[in-house]
């Protein structure tokens, strides 16, 4: 791969879902070769043949000439100089599991909101861990950003982390557009978990609707999920950052005020009384932030703190999705203890 | 006045609005000698007659047996040793200046999220220097809290804040039920600076939603209104606090985000392409922020900032207010410095 990032590296998104295909949308107004992997070769087809993803973003048209679209992960990652994933954090395992090619020399760019279940760790650790890949050349493309208003060319921020700036500025370059603003942040191990917990928040803020709680209650309940953000963040990795800059405080409030968040769906039936296991299947997806919790719970217990007194809306997501409180109970001791 | 607080001190709230109802309904929870003045004679006929205010929260059933209803504000005034003040801030004045009943030795808290017009003061700056008022017998009663949930009885929590935290304490206790919890503050300047600001960034994210900007840009908006927040609120009175408590952040987010603010709907009307005038008139009512922003704006050069570089979004919002530029122009010109 060259070395030189006035070139033009060619560019591999992989999933299927609406974010990665808004990210092959805004990576097109810019990247000459752009590599688009998708587990369904069905479809594939049909986008070839339509010309727009069947199940996501479908009002998106693409000029399918400008695509390469395949089912191999081998053949995209093989082909680009930089890889963006775009694959939910529960599936990322099964899909690196298929990988014969290799990332050594690549920048691998996450666009993953979420914890690898089987490592418990945030996907650029997890790279870094499990696959050895050198911590600058690991990047995070972070919100706050419906992939739905990409879509509409609704103006938009994203941040794009990485502690190698050149390399984040090269992204944001791809990136960017009349409807996309991008920032840069040196902060890769805070925004990816700033992005994974405010999942856990949104669950927090949909139980608390589920539960009847109204505006007054949810403005409360975001304002302490931004200290305890700020919080949680210092203590996996102590760095001077401004938890009210979007990566951070504007990507939890677009999620968490969010009536399409997957998440706060998940959290406003557990609120209003299904079960974790009826709400899922009613759901017929995975709300992200139920794994979050596990791992967060579990590493604030690692650093020897107290989840109860420490972190709050955390445990009292945890107490309910894990140990199946009653959320009703949860939810009044956590109002006892927000200020 | 006793100085014990212990004892049962008499309240007046001052105002017939639905934040003023929703005191009252509040103070009855633990007060026993409440005293409501309201301008209008109709309306207290109404609410003897029928037990709730006719125009605003008509739902809160009131034991008018248990209430001094009266259309005279001194005998409101002289009969209480705290006095409540809940009319706009537009009215204030008008209303004071029938005062004959001295305030000097009773304990007085605003209510009023918005500046005085005559003076460009929040109210309490407002009473301290126009009334000589001692700044320890001043306090602010401040959200996030919509009057429309408190009527509900759903759980909200409100700010009171004093520099004498005694008497803090002691109004906390008179509101605090089931449905209210309070936190305590000696920052009297800074929350009802806050309170006043959170209306403009209302209008400001009116003005982008009337302009078709989604919730993406929303979250990056808000996220900078509070960072904006902060810098204005240091730049008149330094001291430490933590801007993302619930009386700052809180309040700027139950207001931002909600359909119902006033400011907001203004906002978004002139987004929409309303002259200032006939969105004033549409709505048949007062919209603080109009007022607040103005008053902003001259602070800012009055301490010797530029407000398009230290405080963009209220220059933006003062822009299209008062210097009647193109909105949409304006707004462009704001998502370059949005970060």
């Amino acid at each position: 791969m060259s070395e030189n990032p006035t070139n033009n590296l060619s560019i591999a998104v992989l999933g299927g879902g609406s974010w990665a295909t808004a990210l092959v949308k805004m990576f097109l107004e810019n990247t000459e070769d752009v590599h688009w992997y998708m587990r369904s070769q069905e479809s594939i087809d049909y986008l070839l043949e339509h010309g727009h993803n069947p199940k996501y973003l479908s009002g998106v048209q693409f000029d399918v000439n400008r695509l390469d679209l395949t089912a191999d992960i081998n053949r995209a990652v093989g082909q680009a100089d930089i890889v963006v994933m775009a694959i939910p954090s529960a599936f990322l395992q099964k899909e690196l599991d298929q990988l014969t090619s290799s990332m050594e020399d690549k920048w691998v760019f996450s666009a993953i909101k979420g914890i690898v279940p089987q490592s418990g760790l945030i996907v650029g650790e997890h790279l870094h861990k499990e696959y050895g890949l050198p911590l600058d050349q690991i990047g995070v493309i972070t919100g706050p950003c419906h992939a739905e208003e990409v879509a509409l060319e609704r103006l938009s921020f994203l941040t794009i982390a990485c502690t190698d700036q050149e390399k984040a500025a090269y992204l944001a370059d791809q990136i960017s557009s009349h409807y996309l603003k991008t920032k840069l942040s040196d902060d890769i191990v805070g925004t990816e978990y700033a992005a994974m917990l405010k999942n856990i928040y949104a669950i927090a803020a949909g139980m608390g609707h589920g539960l009847g709680y109204g505006d007054n209650y949810q403005s409360v309940l975001m304002s302490n999920a931004i200290r305890e953000m700020k919080r949680f963040i210092a203590l996996v990795h102590k760095m001077k950052r401004n938890i009210n800059h979007t990566a951070y405080l504007g990507d939890l409030l677009v999620t968490g005020y969010s009536v399409f968040s997957r998440n706060r769906m998940f959290g406003n039936m557990i609120g209003k009384g299904y079960t974790v296991k009826s709400a899922m299947m009613e759901m017929n997806m995975v709300a992200e932030g139920y794994y979050a919790v596990e791992s967060a719970f579990q590493l604030i217990k690692n650093k020897g703190k107290e989840p109860k007194k420490a972190f709050p809306i955390i445990s009292s997501v945890y107490q309910v999705l894990y140990d199946h409180k009653n959320p009703k109970k949860v939810f009044k001791k956590l109002s006892d203890v927000l200020d």
